[in-house]
Formats: C-alpha cells, sequence, structure tokens
C-alpha cells in the first residue's frame, strides 16, 4: 500500500487515522480535500505532508477554469494560502508550495492549460525524488547503525510518513537489508499513536523485529541497556541544528544524552530550514484537546478536564549525535555543517 | 466516593478500571474476589493494594469453618499466599498480609471466632492508619511546595490508591489546602490511564488545577520552565533509597534532573523494604501485553505485536530530591536516614 499515489485527475490516499485496523483510501478529487486530509492527519509526516500539498497545488489549478495565466497564478496564491494554513510545524509543507509556485515562474508566458501540465510534472518530481532521497539518507545513515542494533524510534518516520521508504525507517530498512539484523522499539507516540498504529505496522509488514512500548517506557529500557542508539525523523532542522519532532522526542534526546547512547535525526534537505537561527523560531503546532482526552473515540479522562496538547517539540542540538540527510551525515557544529549542504540560503 | 469500605461482612470496591466514565462498586464477599480485584487492578496503589489484602485475609478467615485456631492459622497461610501472588511490586502488599498474620500471632490460644474478630480490627486499624499516615506526609510535604508551584505528577497516587488522602496527591492536597495556589500537570500514565482517568478525575472533584497531558509531554514542559517540581508516589523503596514506582516515574526523575528540578518521593513507612539493599533487587511486574496494544478494549497496534510491557521502573536514589514519608522528609544519605525512621528492621 502506498502512502499516496497521483491518478493524473485525483490524488489517492491512505488513510493513516484508520490503520492498522482498516486499510482505507480516500481520493481528494480537490485541493480543499487535500488541505482538510493534511489537516485531520489522514496523511502526516513532514515529506508526506509536502508531496501532498504539491499535488494540491496540481488539483487546484485544475479547478481554475477562464482567465488567462495571470489570473491561474492569482488563484494559485489563494489555493497555497489554504494548504499552508492546515499545519504550521513541518517546513516541507512550506518547502513544497513554494517549489511549486516557482516551478510555475517561468512558463508565465504559455496557456493555463501548458502550466497546469508544468505544475503537475513538478508534483510528480517532488514525490519521485523524495523517495530518492529517502534511498540516500538510508544509505548515508545504514553506516552509522552497528550490527544487532537495538533501535529505538518514536512516531512513523517511514513510508508513510514520506513519498515512500521512509527517513529514520529507511535508515532501518536500509540496515535491515544490509544484513545488520537490527531489532526496533517503537514508541506508540501518544496521543495519535503513530508508533502504534504506522510503525509497528510498517515494520512488521517487512518482516523488521519489531517490539511495542508506552512512550514513559524508553527511559527503563535504556537503564536496563536494551538500546544501543536513538533515531527520529524531524518536522523542522532550524540552522543551528534545533529539530522540531513529534512531541516527545526531547525526552528521548535527554534520556539518551544520559545514558550515553547515540541519538540520530534522519531528513530530506527540504526539511531544514536556515532562515531560523534556532529552534525557538519554529512555530509549535497545538492541537484538538479531545486528541488526548480520548483514544479511538473513547472518553479516557473526564469530560472537559484542561489539556496542553503541543504536536512538536524542540530537541537542542547539543543532544543530537548526527543529522543524517540526503548528502551526508552532519554533526556539530551544525551551523557550518548545515550552511555546506544547503548552501546557507533556505530551501 | 470511598476508594474501599468494609461493611462487616464483605468489601466493597470502587472499580478503578471503570473510573471516570463509569462509577461502580464491586462486593468482594470472599477473599478470592479480593485477590482477583487487586490483580485485575480493580483496586491499585501500594498502600491501597495493601488495605484490600488486609479485608481479604479477613474475609479469607471469615470462610474458615470448623477446627481450631491452629487449623484457621494454616487455612490462612494459603489465603495469604494467594493474595501475595496477586502483584509483585508493592511491597504493602507483603506489608500488610505479615501484619494480619503477626497480629493473630498473640491469640493463638483463643478461639477461631475471637481470632476473626481480632483480625477484622487488625484490618480496619491498618485502613485507618493509612488516611492517618497520608495525612501526615501531607503535613510534612507540603513544607517543601512553594507558593504558586506547578507541580507535575505521574499516575495516581491520591486518595484512590491508599485508604484515602494520597499520599503525593496528598501533599498537593495539604498544599491546596494551605493556601499555596497548587497547579497540577496530571501524565495520563500508559497503558492504565490512572493519570488521565483518576489523577485528573480527583483534582477535578476537589477543585484543585489540573491539565492533562501525554507522558511524553513532560520533558517539554520542564524545557518551557513551567514544571516547579516533581513528586509521585511509590511501589517500594529500598533501603539504599532507590524507589520502584509506576513505569515512566524513572525518566521523570532523569528528565526533572536536566531541568534542575526538585523531584519528590511521598509515601508511607509501609512502602520502605529494608530487605532489600537496592532497587535492582526489586520484581518488576511485567504485565498483560494486550494493556499496551489496547486502549479501552479498542486494538491500537497490529494483532499480536511483539510487546514489553514492565508496571513498574527503578529510579535510582541519586535521582531523588527527597522521600517524603509520615515521619519526616528524608534525604541522601538515604541508607542512613531511611535507616533512623524506620529502625533498620524489614517493615
Amino acid at each position: 500500500m502506498e502512502t499516496m499515489s497521483w491518478q493524473g485527475d485525483r490524488l489517492l490516499l491512505l488513510d493513516q487515522q484508520k490503520l492498522p485496523s482498516e486499510i482505507k483510501q480516500i481520493n481528494c478529487f480537490d485541493y480543499l480535500a487535500v488541505a482538510d486530509a493534511i489537516r485531520t492527519m489522514k496523511v502526516r509526516g513532514a515529506p508526506a505532508i509536502g508531496a501532498a500539498a504539491a499535488f494540491g497545488m496540481v488539483l487546484g489549478a485544475m479547478e481554475f477554469s477562464g482567465g488567462n495565466v495571470s489570473a491561474l497564478k492569482k488563484h494559485l496564491e489563494k489555493v497555497a494560502e489554504v494548504l499552508l494554513n492546515t499545519r504550521p510545524t513541518a517546513v516541507n509543507l512550506f518547502w513544497a508550495v513554494k517549489r511549486m509556485q516557482q516551478s510555475m515562474s517561468v512558463h508565465l508566458d504559455e496557456t493555463p492549460a501548458a502550466v497546469i501540465k508544468v505544475l503537475e510534472k513538478e508534483a510528480e518530481e517532488i514525490f519521485r525524488e523524495d523517495v530518492e532521497l529517502n534511498k540516500k539518507i538510508g544509505y548515508f545513515g545504514s553506516k552509522l547503525i552497528p550490527q544487532n542494533a537495538a533501535i529505538l524510534t518514536h512516531c512513523n518516520a517511514g513510508s508513510l510518513a514520506t513519498a515512500g521508504y521512509g527517513t529514520a525507517i529507511g535508515v532501518i530498512r536500509t540496515a535491515h537489508s544490509d544484513g545488520k539484523q537490527v531489532t526496533v522499539f517503537a514508541d506508540e507516540t501518544r496521543p495519535l499513536l503513530q508508533g502504534a498504529r504506522l510503525t509497528a505496522w510498517e515494520l512488521q509488514e517487512d518482516r523488521i523485529p519489531v517490539t511495542l512500548i508506552t512512550d514513559s517506557m524508553a527511559g527503563y529500557l535504556m537503564q536496563l541497556g536494551k538500546i544501543d542508539l536513538v533515531i527520529v525523523g524531524a518536522d523542522r532542522i532550524a540552522a543551528n541544528g534545533d529539530v522540531a519532532n513529534k512531541i516527545g522526542t526531547y525526552s528521548l534526546a535527554v534520556l539518551a544524552k544520559a545514558h550515553a547512547i547515540p541519538f540520530y535525526v534522519a531528513a530530506p534537505y527540504s526539511t531544514i530550514d536556515m532562515a531560523l537561527t534556532d529552534g525557538s523560531q519554529i512555530v509549535i503546532e497545538e492541537r484538538d484537546h479531545e486528541e488526548v482526552r480520548r483514544i479511538g473515540g473513547i472518553m479516557t479522562a473526564p469530560v472537559g478536564i484542561p489539556v496542553f496538547n503541543p504536536a512538536f517539540d524542540v530537541t537542542t542540538a547539543r543532544l543530537i549525535s548526527a543529522i543524517i540527510t540526503d548528502k551526508g551525515v552532519v554533526s556539530a557544529p551544525y551551523q557550518e555543517e548545515l550552511k555546506k549542504i544547503t548552501g546557507g540560503g533556505s530551501q
């Protein structure tokens, strides 16, 4: 099952809120459906959000009727705004929408139909490229994974979080196919249980040994000496190497440091935001309080109890052993090293 | 609603697996029902388990028919064995059953009926005493709580975990009634959600401000400077001050240390096990894997996915700022200080 596939007139998405108990695909025939799927996390994971938004731009363009390219461009600014307002933290969303707009900018003398074709090609390229980037991340990252490593991961940075293959899970996949006999501990990742529902499922499907734990068990496993390294994905990486990722990542990084366990982040270049000097500038999305009060629709807390529900946290660069990108493995000093691989500009 | 109440012929328990969506009481007419309630965590929390087991011994004695006191004593050894085999980590269970057996030992020349009366009185005394101990813990602990403190707690160490009032929550209750304007962040505490279901409910009922978070958010809150101190209960405290408590406690203690936030443990003397030199000797219960695969009966992970489900972890003494007991506040060196308040023997 693919995370998403472009059908020429619609985007087919695997509904990640239903997995693994139900394998359901949803058809997005217009950009509002894509925006809704991103907002409600039917598609999630920074690179997957980026690719879905790119196809959202294509659908938005296809919905345009009449007028010239300048009118189409204006229409797409509205489409972009809707897509960008779905989720604030993952920079890949902003990166992909901007890239789609830029791809159009050198074709402003063509017909709307021709520009739509350009946009479609660009979205397909973003999608195709993401799988390639993940394989490169896997290639570089696998070198950091020792034989028989017990690897802790959080949330889902797998094929479901990307166009395919995965970032953190991509590294694990490559290490596995390199014959390294890895075993994985997957944090269930409350509140939305991406670890239990998606990571455990992906790894089980791939026959990579996986053991599910609750988020609070990670520290105890480290204390017992059962974890050799931690690897997670990222939603945004600031110029100084601070990393926004799923809530709970920061705690894992502190725990890893306290136990002298390597802590790795895996992400494509599109996740690096050189415009932000440090992680304090990253907007952290706060989501619906019912996500914490309920699980799978069932109330698990008193009605109306006050809740704090940040979807992400920021892990300070000093806690990160290395960031694994498609351009190679980067470590401290991050400021300089990230500049080298990105060319210094905002992506 | 009381955690438990003795009805002369049965033990009435508030079913803590149903709270807060359903307020249901269960009648335990025999000791096997008490053992089952402990095993299935209808009653939970170290001091509450101890008190319930004491009443279980009374019910076991009442089920005895015919024979002399020596036969009753033998019968109660079997009852004790069943009760002791319900849960391995909380020492209060062992302490309470032993105390019940000892209470009988000076009455071996009396009739079985008289001995049963002695046992009933002793169980009621254990129950009554626990509430008093908690109030003393609250008195000593409240002195450690500053004005306007934001307090993080884990699992439920409240009135539901004890005969009444609570240990960690008892300290919070006393601080609140002392007018300290405390606010509480309650970890939901997967897998069984005692924080979401019980602590949030208890505090809401008492009108003490509480905000519910998932377990993985605690570190981020500390990073944001929103937590002034952490306070938790305990299931067993070794002679060196190592503390077994609900899984996730160790992670919180590491995180608190990394953020220079005081980390307190609150427990009555019956939780201290001077027979164990350190925490490595504490048996950690591993519970049913379905607890992690499901929430409220709903599957949230792939069927049959491997799981690790330790119910407790051990927090090393060096991470603990102080242990608040009914005999006063104890801090490092724990070995000596715990010896002073316990008299050095196993409880």
